[in-house]
């Protein structure tokens, strides 16, 4: 059998029997420490021609991006501190110093934004650039786990959807003539800005603890949506035993991207939106969408099918098919798409 | 200019600029817990055809190997226990499970006998197999740092050393017939051993505890020996302000090992025998040799130019040429060879 056949899902479910029960459940690793603080910890690979290209993303936007998808991960578990990255670089011989510069230049400008230092790291020569990062951070006032939602939790998203997607399609020249004229220049700038620049959610970490309602303990289910929209609920939905009912008409997009044909789609499955996904108590999640006007109520978990996902009203149930890139298999994929596991 | 005519060492030197001063000193960083316990975090990778090639480790034992050389930096560290492994996994679609599966077999193997877990990681598809191993653990009495040696100190080293690179050559096929008829059998077998199953030496951590002379306080300068002997003393004379004297006939090497015409070499650069190399107050260095037969004294660091190694007696100065390989240079390495930066 080999890891084409195989699938990138089919093969992460295998490898995660080596690890103790659950562990493998989140977006990163949970080590508690003596203090009684938690340490996250969350490694992610980068590999050209598969998680970027030089055409779509400057070294100094690819170190930006290496750190920020990293660190949305740490987001995504609740953390409110960044302690730092280790970073392994892989590239041949002929690999310009100016490339690996820049590329260290745009880390150093995300830790500088969003805190943390570079710890340390590994590098040798090898076939294909590639950066192997692990991100350290600490957890807030409560970690956010992919499991903790219950039936009746409300959905909330954070940003509009299918932006990085778009970025990308105006990058590569994928979007015709036609379809780029519906499109306002200010977003088309914000979309490459958002496939370039993505930003970790740490803001709504922080909001999440000031909007937690008196009455309510710390429970949070939660993950980023680098994988797209669709999958982070689903992922939510499937860890937490429960399914989950969207409106459609709530679906997180910017007023002008609706005019694509494929604004539907990119917004549930473009990726790399680096957006965190939350199920909350319904009081919670109306406090934060509140304080945070880019949140959406996209709709609540409900007792069901575990993962699965359907369109409130009409009950329809959402075609997984489209929701996530599956590594190792042929399916095609645009360059420069993550996937994070 | 491109990393070919810049060298893996001067990379590493530009790379340091963009973390804090004195940050990449190490073999891995030490962050300090809220606790006081000190947490030290390691990242290594292993690029099929660069530090390791399918014909001379099975999966299992590069599973093993993998897990173990990161371990080692640990150790060096002063970890007295393992909290686990993050493992970032690169391969190409057409790899078969079972190399996988026998990877991750030998990490958990490694794991079962050192302590820790695997804590998560991520997978891609890509050009070139390849892992990239982030292993956390914590610092037991003291930190172990390259910079903490001062003149005088004994310089210490576990084990035997050019073991492994007897055990590669072994494997490769590279020891001619005349010559192999010199090894016993028995040295074949454990240096090929050792090439394949190197332990990390966290038995030399708690004995480093328990030979603590009353009257000293923890103050140990160390480093492994994964990139060579040579270059380990050097690194710590180098980062310690001091130069070392080296006592030719305290070379470490096994009985009949010393048959082999390039004995010598391979004990002071032959790499990965994954020691450590110590640098003591004299009398800590004298119980530590004596509650641990295999620990040798091997000379003492003195005032003189930073990182110079000579030989004790001639004080002919050691020829630092051959002392470890470069990545991304065209100077030949045999397949197999890690390094460590």
């Amino acid at each position: 059998m080999r890891l084409q056949e195989l699938g990138e899902w089919e093969l992460l479910q295998r490898l995660s029997a080596f690890a103790p029960a659950g562990q493998w459940d989140d977006d990163a690793a949970l080590l508690t420490e003596q203090s009684g603080k938690t340490l996250v910890v969350n490694t992610d690979l980068l590999v050209e021609g598969v998680h970027f290209s030089e055409t779509t993303v400057p070294p100094q936007e690819l170190g930006w991006r290496a750190a920020a998808a990293n660190l949305s991960d740490l987001a995504a578990m609740g953390c409110s501190s960044v302690v730092g990255l280790t970073v392994g670089l892989v590239a041949p011989g002929e690999t310009s110093w100016s490339w690996v510069e820049g590329v260290y230049q745009g880390l150093s400008e995300a830790l500088g934004h969003f805190g943390g230092c570079l710890l340390g790291g590994d590098c040798s020569s090898g076939a294909q650039r590639l950066l192997a990062i692990t991100a350290l951070g600490h957890v807030g006032d409560g970690p956010i786990r992919r499991g903790d939602g219950r039936p009746g939790d409300w959905l909330v998203c954070s940003g509009p959807h299918g932006l990085s997607r778009l970025g990308l399609a105006l990058l590569l020249g994928e979007v015709n003539p036609q379809e780029r004229e519906l499109l306002p220049p200010a977003l088309q700038t914000e979309a490459m800005r958002a496939h370039q620049r993505p930003q970790p959610r740490f803001d709504v970490v922080r909001q999440l603890s000031a909007t937690r309602p008196d009455h309510a303990a710390w429970r949070v289910a939660g993950t980023d949506s680098s994988d797209g929209l669709q999958l982070a609920i689903a992922n939510i939905a499937r860890t937490s035993g429960c399914a989950a009912t969207i409106e459609r008409q709530a679906l997180p997009m910017a007023p002008d991207f609706t005019r694509l044909a494929s604004a539907e789609r990119w917004c549930l499955s473009g990726g790399e939106d680096f957006e965190l996904v939350l199920a909350l108590e319904p009081s919670w999640a109306e406090a934060l969408c509140r304080a945070m006007p880019d949140c959406t109520r996209l709709g609540w978990l409900v007792e069901g099918a575990a993962g699965t996902l359907s369109w409130a009203g009409s009950g329809t149930t959402l075609d997984s098919d489209e929701a996530g890139y599956c590594h190792f298999q042929s399916k095609s994929r645009p360059e420069g798409r993550p996937d994070d596991c």
